[in-house]
């Protein structure tokens, strides 16, 4: 009976065979297809099925698999016309693992596989250069005791340092051949000590050894957690390829090199990259010698560089992208070792996909799905005149793309007091707080010593599309002082300091920075998302400055505007609080009575800049202690007040009973959202009419008023969006507006409770927006401020994350939720609006989730919003399916 | 074509025509048809059918309504001889309505219908009483006014203050004929100026007007927001009932009175009750006459009182619950009222429930569902001696029952050193921490003057049975003086007070107190209730104490021993502090080696108490910061230090720098729980290490160990279980304990994420515990420190919830989420155990929610454990269908 086959030749196998042969040996088969078997190594891959079976076994071959990889080697060699452990000329090989989707934790590759003490000195005379048949062996021995038999990392490096030290070098390459030969002996050393094992002679019992290696890898705990963390089944298997060494370094006739089928900075149309006579990949890569550029290939080896231009054309109308590939030229001849999609910078991937278009090799969805969305971000922010060179003072961590340069100030009011003077200004803290929140506006970019990506100052910033540099701890803050220092360099308030919140880094240099400019071919390829795109995108802001950057990049309206965020104006805030610590409701409104008319001068700016288009305006959202001075702060000005003003004690008493009365342990469960307008029905009053005046001013002057939409904050019953609602249109109703024409009202979806019962909430609401940060927070019960900086990372380490659920949404919990109150919503209104207005948003993993979802439309910061229409249109193009 | 039937006389009617008539209409009929027609005043029900077509036909009656209704007069007028309306001798009627369950915020009551100008002149004369009649004539027009027509209360009775005020008169009572005929013009004068229309002189246009405003009332707004919390379907509708008034008032002959099937107060098996010659049932009730003991009535009315037994005896053979009645005596003739089931104490209760079962009048079954589980609990309390006298110097709210004595101190520590003296004390705070734990367990009660029933003070003193009174907001709190004030009484430290956790009285009399004993009625209810539930009933306990409580009242096991109160004792505090402020991972294990022993002899007294049961451990669940001072209080020392001891500033400084990089802005939603074991692996590696070297010396010692549970808090994720229970696996082994053997891991399930993914929690599961407490905080968004105080009164008064979801559990939001955690769990494992351990397990509404959930065991504060015992049994014999 004929068994089964487990064995396949390159020359067998295609990329449709991914399942069967795992992601590299497909490649592998696909490219050998496409250019021949004489361009690409020989070799054979051992399927995913002979691993599967290999493990059901308990760990032994399937029957006929050994035959089959004997016939394939004898094969190969025959193909090549050299032996595996052939002692005058042997045949190499390289092992490596290939699952059907790239997987980190497996054992990755073992190279010179096939050499031994004596085909060593037979490889030696064949390549003319002791060193390299050293250098070879002694990688295979160090990798085989690492990679096969598990001999730690550390103690193999140990012996190279030792060695080294012992001769006084500094690199592995200023070693001798015998320093090579040496570690040969020490590596095998250090094998038979570990495992009671020598390294096996018999380049058949190393093959073995190897494939043997690769398969135990599937079930290791690495691999197992990486297949958890990415739900990849644990019965796929990995396939294992075999392939035949070939050498760049024999000599001024071979060489090494890597090559882009286009010009991998620009996207031009012409081909880039850079080789090495005489030497080897790893050469290229590690800058050891410096490069040539791919053009002197055409004068050094014509026919070799015509060769070259031809495949990188062949593999790029093949694969429909452009590629990155790797080549050898091994006496004369041209192997291509790899090729893959180039990654390339946002600029250079426009050009690609209107070229590709213009070039017929792509259709303008084609061209969409190229695009990698989430760089796109970087090219609307200013940036360093790249041309410059500048010295770094520090690097923090980059947290809101875009470069900003200004004189140093402290605090929020000097932001604001600069900014009225004209004066740009960088803004540096140790942290921020909500009432910093003013000068962010003022100033031309943050800075601060404290905190991550997902810190108030990080959000804040990238809302805006500030730069933004935050955790630069090697900072040190003096508010008192008024000065930074770092190290010995200490710059002090009004001094000139530059941020670039692309890369983090930070500088007292002035240096020229560049205002973006969207290209034709960003405006072009935006064209086609719009044309593609089912999600509508619109933008969180809360300005008329907002709102205008959100209609230059194409946001089709205000998904939501955080009226909080009115109130943090420096001319606001003693009102605010004057009406928070009014002790009756008489008090109360008078406080809200002078606040009224700037919040509708607020809204009216918003909406002429919007008129004709949607603004959904979110009722007062946060708790109000969060516009009050901290209870830590006052209490030590008290406690100093006692002993130096004892005159200003009462005032401060006051002032503190009122602060801690308000403070709540966990400010994010506690009295905020509808609550608290449940609470104090007053200030919502305010804030409707305020919206009503401003709706009909704005119609007034300019014939066209917004599409208006009342968003209520936070609700868990039914009963509370039936409360606030029934206010809502009776303040509305008193200023001459009608629900349904004039108005909608609708609510948020934040909180789980509000997503399990949504059906009953619909009867209610006329729209639905998600707000997936807090529906986040409360269904993991992650507090986004406590466990971004200290959980997260060791999350990220222990395996048990990939990313922060903040940045993505964790499809399977809080994505569940959201398609819950989706379905929920619309069991109960066939027309319900739904949108998205968390971070989330502007994420384009998300925004595919929310495509799949049946969302409406996306609402993210205005800097998002190209990224946003990209995303939603790769969404619809990969997945057409309408969700009802 | 004969139209539908939508009037039903009393006659017709029984208690299953509840969905017809309505719940009151049903009950009446029911009465009647047991007693005959001639016990009970007759009238006649309007179908709720009525109602719902009147309401259909826009407020028309459906055809056949008005003759019906007159047919069913004509009978009553003939039945009674009397004519509504009639000049001489009228007949009066009340208007009723009912729905099919009773419903507040529905029209209640008219009474004396059928009065007017004219026939109240023949009512006078009829019963010689003309203070009678204008007394009868007044309320009805005062109730017609504002029931029937909606004429503000608060006008009516300034009419009457008004009156009262120019006759120098304190009470109704007081007002002689001539003022209640002025009462009833300027009621009728209010009425006709509130609706343009005069009162109905016609008695016939009294009814309809009355039928008419019963009908309307169902959808007026309290009515409907009633139902909408209540999930009363919307047309459902009420019924109206109409009856002949009687009146006890009519002379000697007549009276009125109260009477209970047996004694009300002791459940002893003598009839009780009250009642006055000559006297309507209100003057019984308001106490403005002495009442007369029933038994008096033996002499005084022979026949009536030999009636009255044999009545009571029949209702309560039939109703199969002890009865409470009113009756009316009009010219020696006896009528029945109402009856309804009597309310009783906890002790007469069980007294009930225990003869019933031996008078054969119920099943043991039977007899259980007639107890008010929550009741139960008062009686395991000590009480102030109910005999004696004592002047109230405050109130609070009553937080935790039980009444506690002793000296008055205001820190933790000198409870703590009180207590070591043996000496009683109360613990006197504003509010109380987690610091302050330590001064529970030693004082015998806790008086604050802040915080509700959800304080952390009342928190604590329920899970440990302390008497417990919060909110005593008119006690100030001079911690630095160290003295109460209440007005102008001072108690000073040392000196005595008393509280009553039940009735949140505080005192500085000395009362005698009473140990509670636990009666042999209660035993034996408590025999009947383990035969019948299916839910096994756990405590939370952590300490020997706690645990011989638990045992002493019946529970099975612990079902949540809380590791962290055991650090909270006063000798361990400084140990782990030193552990937390450590800044190397080996200063944290070398304080961590400290605290061991002490950790490993709290779980072997545990372990002694608990041997052979299940006893489920968790590991440290909160944020490390509730161990440290609070930032507030050390700002403000080292603000006072820099001023008065500079020496002690950099301690401080160091000091408030750890505390401020560990506070968090959520701690409920940050780093605890399984988290810190994930961060910080050497805590949970020392409590595992504790709790396994307990399980073994207890084990050696008595040769029982207890089933040992070791439970992971908090989890989110499966890989989180996953890296903790291989620590746990881990440790144990080194121990020498086996898995699945010695002990079994399992979580808690208190997050929405893991309850929708419980399915792949459990794969690393044996068990799983549903952390109530804190799925409802992020379930709800609800931080429930803050939210109890300040949000749930407002949502109560405004009709958005009808009590706390942290007392009964939301069944449509939390209880989903709990439903899908324990079925998808069960996906996995068809054998996981699955228990309840937050509050709601001693909540006997929630109980039997988790009963019919598939839920195996709850656990409670040991004071619950019969409470949940009585509530399982109930919902066992309610539902005994088991979920699988």
């Amino acid at each position: 009976m004929a068994s089964h086959k487990y064995v396949y030749e390159f020359t067998e196998g295609s990329r449709q065979m991914r399942e069967l042969l795992g992601g590299k040996g497909a490649g592998i088969a696909e490219m050998t297809s496409i250019l021949g078997g004489d361009r690409v190594p020989a070799g054979f891959t051992i399927t995913t099925e002979a691993c599967v079976a290999y493990m059901k076994r308990d760990r032994r071959y399937p029957d006929g698999l050994q035959e089959q990889i004997d016939a394939a080697l004898g094969i190969l060699e025959q193909r090549v016309g050299r032996e595996l452990g052939d002692e005058q000329d042997p045949l190499l090989v390289s092992v490596r693992s290939g699952a059907r989707e790239s997987m980190p934790g497996m054992l990755d590759t073992v190279l010179n596989l096939g050499l031994s003490d004596r085909s060593v000195e037979g490889l030696a005379r064949a390549t003319g250069n002791e060193w390299f048949a050293y250098d070879s062996y002694r990688r295979l021995v160090q990798m085989f005791a690492n990679v096969v038999r598990g001999v730690p990392e550390e103690r193999l490096q140990a012996a190279i340092e030792d060695v080294k030290a012992a001769r006084g070098v500094r690199l592995d390459t200023e070693l001798s051949a015998d320093d090579l030969r040496e570690l040969v002996v020490r590596f095998k050393v250090l094998l038979e000590e570990s495992t009671g094992e020598p390294f096996p002679q018999d380049p058949r019992a190393q093959l073995d050894a190897a494939v043997r290696a690769v398969f135990d890898s599937w079930r290791g705990d690495r691999a197992a957690t990486y297949r958890r963390l990415n739900r990849i089944p644990d019965d796929w298997g990995t396939a294992v390829n075999v392939q035949q060494m070939v050498f760049g370094n024999k000599g001024n006739s071979s060489g090494s090199g890597v090559a882009f089928s286009r010009d991998e900075i620009t996207g031009a149309p012409e081909p880039s990259g850079d080789f090495l006579i005489n030497a080897q990949g790893e050469d290229v890569v590690s800058g050891v010698r410096n490069t040539k550029d791919i053009a002197e290939l055409a004068e050094l080896m014509p026919a070799v560089h015509a060769d070259l231009m031809d495949i990188l054309r062949t593999l790029e109308r093949h694969y429909r992208d452009m590629q990155d590939t790797e080549f050898t030229v091994e006496d004369g001849r041209l192997f291509m070792l790899q090729t893959r999609n180039a990654k390339r910078p946002a600029q250079a991937a426009l050009r690609f996909a209107c070229d590709a278009v213009d070039e017929k090799l792509l259709s303008e969805a084609e061209a969409l799905l190229t695009l990698d969305p989430a760089a796109l971000e970087g090219l609307l922010h200013p940036t360093f005149d790249p041309a410059v060179q500048y010295s770094v003072l520090t690097h923090g961590v980059p947290a809101s793309p875009g470069a900003a340069q200004g004189a140093v100030v402290f605090t929020a009011p000097d932001a604001v007091a600069a900014a009225e003077l004209g004066r740009a200004v960088v803004l540096v803290r140790p942290f921020t707080e909500a009432e910093d929140v003013a000068g962010f506006h003022a100033a031309a970019g943050i800075l601060t010593s404290e905190g991550g990506k997902a810190s108030h100052a990080a959000l804040v910033a990238r809302g805006m599309g500030r730069p933004c540099v935050v955790g630069a701890s090697e900072l040190d803050v003096d508010l008192e002082a008024r000065q930074i220092r770092v190290g010995d360099t200490v710059v002090r308030e009004g001094e000139h300091l530059g941020i670039d919140g692309t890369t983090g880094a930070v500088t007292t240099d002035e240096v020229p920075v560049a205002a973006p400019e969207m290209s034709d071919a960003f405006r072009r390829v935006l064209g086609w998302a719009d044309k593609h795109r089912r999600l509508d995108v619109h933008a969180n802001a809360d300005t008329p400055d907002d709102a205008r950057t959100a209609r230059r990049f194409g946001a089709n309206g205000i998904g939501l505007c955080r009226t909080e965020h009115m109130f943090m104006a420096s001319d606001r805030v003693p009102k605010m609080r004057a009406m928070i610590l009014a002790s009756t409701v008489e008090g109360r409104r008078a406080a809200l009575d002078e606040l009224l008319p700037l919040q509708q001068g607020d809204f009216e700016g918003l909406f002429e800049v919007m008129a004709g288009r949607p603004v959904t305006v979110r009722l007062l959202d946060p708790p109000l202690h969060e516009f009050l001075p901290s209870r830590v702060e006052l209490s030590v000005e008290l406690a100093q007040a006692r002993h130096d003003a004892p005159h200003e004690v009462p005032a401060l008493e006051r002032l503190l009973e009122r602060v801690t009365a308000l403070e709540e342990t966990n400010p994010m469960l506690g009295t905020r959202g509808c609550r608290l307008g449940i609470l104090h029905p007053e200030i919502y009053e305010m804030q409707v009419r305020a919206i009503a005046r401003a709706a009909r001013a704005v119609r007034e002057r300019t014939g066209r008023a917004p599409e208006l939409e009342v968003m209520i904050p936070l609700v868990n019953y039914e009963a509370e969006l039936e409360v606030v609602r029934r206010l809502v249109d009776r303040v509305a109703g008193e200023e001459g507006l009608q629900s349904g024409v004039d108005y909608r009202v609708g609510t948020m979806i934040e909180l789980p409770r509000a997503c399990l019962l949504a059906d009953r909430i619909a009867h209610h609401a006329d729209f639905f927006s998600f707000g997936t940060n807090d529906l986040t927070q409360t269904g993991l019960g992650f507090s986004r401020d406590d466990i971004e900086g200290r959980i997260l990372g060791r999350y990220i380490d222990v395996g048990i994350l990939d990313r922060s659920p903040f940045e993505t949404i964790d499809v399977p919990g809080i994505g569940q939720l959201l398609r819950m109150g989706a379905w929920l919503g619309r069991t109960t209104r066939r027309d319900l609006t739904l949108g998205v207005c968390g971070e989330h948003g502007g994420d384009p993993e998300s925004i595919a989730f929310f495509h799949r979802s049946g969302i409406d439309y996306v609402s993210c910061s205005p800097y998002r919003v190209p990224v946003a229409r990209v995303a939603a249109a790769q969404a619809a193009i990969r997945e057409p399916v309408h969700w009802g």
